[in-house]
């Protein structure tokens, strides 16, 4: 059975786009690789209303996790903690495992940087006052901590918006939780680029070769225009190691690729990235 | 009065990471600087049910706009024109004005590129195959037409997940759309970028500028590490001509590069985006 996850990035910057949403790919591509099948993924404001409903609705369709990111730090705009803490209607205090964190991050600084402000100001408690009943997580390379709630159907996990701080606890923390619920399920990709070939002449290709192949999914994504094309026909598909997912796929690439020859299309490239 | 729109990606490749969400970004960032303001950008994956779902919760919130890109396409999985019908509860039929505009575009590629194929396959007609009472709208550059629908609430409006397609279709026909909504409200943005003072520290300036200035927001991006700070804080705001937004702005500018200065910190750059 598939293992299914949602993505909720917090923050008006990514609605503006003033930045890219790169920690949605980057956790989507990870996910995916562990065997986890990412199924939505959900931008909303720092607006504690509008992220609690997000993450209502998330829990609601009982995806096994749902991966949050962003609003965790000291300043006013790092709403999150009270996000969650509405949406799953409990308090927020502080949580002295999150708070000693905290506190030896400054010690840390203070020690290295010759830094003077190490005492505990209400920002930085700000960063340890966690909704009940949650776990703080550690942030190996930032001071934040992150946070784990183990609901009923869910596990909800937070982590800081800073890329470089997100995708350290996913690794540490987080990865290790989807790689065990996964099993040893695995996903498997094959890229062929086709030339000579309009999209809408390849289309009914694709028809017949995804019939006689059930589990693969077949994907085009035109590269050039239609009257002068050039196709990436993404193949994928997923599976334990013993339904030999990767003969699967390499069978219907086979049968793609021999179609669009004979429609006189040209194969110029396959690209097979095997498991991310 | 802010008018606001929603943003719906539909894309396998953007949930797995294999293509990154620019298409959010730039809807976002055009959205906003013709005065719109962005809530949520949704992305689900190219399954009827699932994408019929996420037009109807975001048709629940009605938001004056939806764009929803991606899946307009020749191929099979290309399904958000059936999304939409589903969602709207409409039957799907040939539209003979969009069904014009894909016979024309292949007229054309035939012309200038001697191409046999331009009879109406069925993977053709798919692309002119519209939900009941919308409209299909010109796409200058690609293939598909993109379609528009005036409902109760919302003018819902999909375009083709083809970034070139989607950005010309955008500004031809959609921006016209917004920028009557809005008005001549418009967005401004500003950035100080601070160095030796920590995020933390910053923290409770930011709160005292924005109680001064309640119409500016303030979001603070830390580029370095909390003990090695480098800052980037957005302030923005909108608003018409006569209210003078960009002075409101300048004047927050200050107050808040005085406070940190004041408090060792060091402005080492502004940088004012004006109207994007």
């Amino acid at each position: 059975m598939t293992v299914d996850m949602e993505i909720i990035c917090v923050g008006n910057e990514l609605l503006i786009g003033k930045v890219v949403n790169t920690n949605a790919s980057w956790l989507g591509k990870r996910a995916t690789a562990l065997g986890v099948a990412v199924k939505r993924i959900t931008v909303v404001a720092d607006v504690i209303e509008e992220m609690s409903t997000a993450f209502q609705e998330a829990l609601s369709r009982k995806p096994k996790f749902i991966v949050v990111t962003g609003g965790l730090g000291p300043t006013f705009d790092d709403k999150t903690l009270e996000g969650i803490a509405k949406a799953l209607n409990r308090n927020l205090s502080v949580s002295k495992e999150a708070l000693d964190m905290v506190k030896a991050k400054y010690g840390e600084y203070t020690k290295t940087r010759n830094i003077p402000e190490d005492e505990l100001t209400p920002a930085r408690v700000k960063m340890a006052t966690l909704p009940a009943d949650t776990t703080p997580i550690r942030n190996p390379v930032g001071t934040a901590p992150a946070i784990r709630a183990d609901l009923n159907d869910t596990v909800l996990v937070v982590l800081p918006g800073v890329p470089r701080e997100m995708e350290a606890i996913f690794e540490e923390s987080v990865a290790p939780l989807l790689r065990q619920a996964a099993g040893d399920r695995g996903f498997f990709e094959l890229s062929i680029y086709a030339e000579k070939i309009m999209e809408s002449v390849i289309a009914p290709l694709i028809d017949t070769v995804m019939h006689e192949n059930p589990l693969v999914y077949i994907k085009s994504h035109p590269k050039g225009r239609e009257n002068q094309p050039h196709i990436e026909l993404h193949l994928s598909t997923s599976g334990k190691p013993s339904d030999n997912p990767q003969n699967r796929l390499a069978k219907a690439a086979l049968q793609l690729s021999a179609l669009i020859e004979k429609t006189d299309g040209e194969v110029v490239k396959v690209e097979s990235q095997g498991q991310v």
